[in-house]
């Protein structure tokens, strides 16, 4: 195995603004490496990739307080949803949203953004991701 | 080296129902994969498996908000605890408790949940864990 | 490849204490094993990592609970940071602060405690960590 070709396989949880930020940084370097990037949407990340709610503030970790929330709107780079497509732009980037986080939230396709891809069962996502997973 | 079947080494650290629930998702899935699944519980999530917690209420994600939380309680699927007994009941499923977090948390092993195989050091853990690592 | 000598990837996003220590731990125990360790640091944790605040309280994960941060307290082992530099002191382990975290965090090489060695876009960590990614 050509280690450098490794997909990324990401399964993103976490629906704050700085870990979506973090995470799209991370699929965008790993695009442009050449590695393929396969990412599993859950739970409140989902829920931050509805079509209505993308560009919405989500927040940051609790542990950043008043003055790190106020710090990361000020440094205003590019919005993640930018970062996610402009990986999708340069690599092999594939964005499934999990089938039973869809439930739960009550989602259709269609409630979600564009750069969605598909829906998925874990199952099918750890048939494919059968190499490391980074759980964000 | 087989990736199909490489361990999934999970270490997990938070305590949220959401959290535990999306590692016990991947746990089944990996164990329906036949991949052997090797479990470290730390911090919360070692205080999450105490017996006489296991099925009480432990909150989600901040972010979730009052919505989200409803909307995990209303969808109401198979508890966490049950789908990591699943995914025993299929796999080659190991759950260690970190010896670490015992003491921190003043805990014995009967404390916890039959479904814990045993305390480990995080050196023993690491030793086994030798690709891998995924941080729940 | 050798499982057992690959490099051991951190990605430290979260600042809280109980999170530091839970990768402290990791580190050393890879770096015990002698595998390499490449940890970049982002957001909070790289806040964490400011000489002036290094010895600070960071909070525990908000699951804990009063109860639960009492109990990080009154364990009292040894500092996180304590930990790391012992990582480094019996293996091969490099801290690099993110340079987009840097920007945004408004911080200079200076402000961050000696055991950082430096700072580091994500595309240069990510040429490096070709491996798997632990996210924490």
């Amino acid at each position: 195995m050509d280690d450098s070709q490794e997909t990324l396989s990401l399964v993103l949880f976490s629906g704050t603004d700085d870990k979506l930020n973090a995470a799209a940084v991370l699929a965008v370097g790993a695009a442009a490496m050449e590695r393929k990037v396969d990412i599993l949407l859950q739970y409140w990340a989902l829920d931050a990739f509805r079509a209505d709610r993308v560009l919405k503030d989500h927040g940051v970790a609790p542990e950043a307080g008043p003055e790190g929330a106020a710090m990361v709107q000020r440094h205003g780079g590019q919005h993640w949803s930018e970062t996610f497509r402009q990986a999708r732009d340069i690599g092999v980037v594939a964005i499934h949203a999990c089938s039973l986080s869809m439930e739960m939230l009550g989602l259709d396709r269609e409630d979600l953004d564009p750069m969605v891809d598909d829906v998925e069962g874990v199952a099918a996502f750890m048939a494919e991701a059968t190499g490391p997973l980074t759980f964000i």
